[in-house]
């Protein structure tokens, strides 16, 4: 806020007005900035959690027949681990999501605020800034939907590979209880995921 | 903004969205102050002009029988000033209407906000400082739909005085063209503030 800049208009509620509503838009251009600054960043988190998951599954199928159960079991915690940092991520981008509709309301509302005291510029740069941070988190948005996605996709698949394998095998191996009881808790751990 | 001011918690996202929610309740808060100033400003100004055109109303009424035609004439000019007055500041207070209801608007999402953010005793001011406001502005709104209440029960007072005047007149020069052009177009006067 530059104190030391004078108003050629005399201190008239209007002009007083007017000020104010331009320190609410400058206030809420903050709050918006940070809002999606902390959106995009838990939205690119969560993909990335997404395709570790993604792929520490594909590993684990692809090694499954080569590796001993300790290994296995070992790996499985490692998969279980990263499907909780995805749960956690996306809770997280979740919550900064309504904090940042609350900063877009805000913005809209800080925009009309200053629209009506005739801070014409300050309304317009706050329309503009919504526009542009929308168009930000929209792009980010796509991302993490598209990973979300490939991730139900290759779950179906790995799934699919899963009792495929598990079906040689348990012909192979005579229906050995072990391997069905880890095939059915593997299920219900890709099933709880939808 | 106390640039100097250090926070104890790390910068994360979380504390910058909290810093940014205080700053817009900073600002919202502001701004609800200015345009309660404003709107009670208006809505008292308002009043009293209510008061004024009252007062002259009943002045003219009471010395029409007691002073010439050229005076009436000049009161009337007075009267018509006055109530062109109230139009004026009734127009101003709506318009500061409107900015005061999108400022209590935008201080109840920035209470929103800072409470969403971890803000509790920004969230906990600004609903306080809404409350108190709404109770000023409603008091002086009061006062003024009760001078708007007085002028309409004047006003029906007045022209029932002034027929009955006009119809003692009226009976007594034998129903003069002039007086009764006049008195039409005073009822007419009065009848559009309705």
């Amino acid at each position: 806020v530059p104190i030391g800049q004078r108003s050629e208009h005399s201190l008239s509620y209007e002009s007083l007005m007017k000020r104010a509503a331009s320190l609410v838009t400058d206030s809420t251009h903050t709050y918006l900035s940070q809002t999606t600054y902390a959106l995009i960043e838990a939205l690119t988190e969560y993909t990335k959690a997404v395709y570790t998951l993604i792929s520490l599954q594909k590993r684990f199928t692809s090694m499954i027949d080569k590796i001993n159960e300790k290994d296995q079991d070992a790996m499985w915690q490692i998969i279980v681990g990263a499907r909780v940092e995805v749960t956690k991520r996306q809770q997280e981008y979740l919550k900064l999501e309504s904090n940042w509709m609350t900063a877009v309301k805000l913005s809209e509302m800080a925009a009309e605020a200053a629209y009506q005291t005739g801070a014409d510029q300050a309304s317009i740069t706050t329309r503009n800034h919504i526009h542009l941070v929308e168009t930000q988190v929209q792009d980010v948005r796509q991302e993490a939907q598209k990973a979300a996605t490939k991730l139900a996709e290759s779950q179906t698949e790995e799934i699919r590979k899963y009792l495929k394998n598990e079906e040689t095998e348990t012909v192979q191996k005579g229906g050995q209880m072990k391997t069905s009881a880890a095939d059915e808790e593997m299920n219900e751990a890709y099933l709880r995921e939808d």
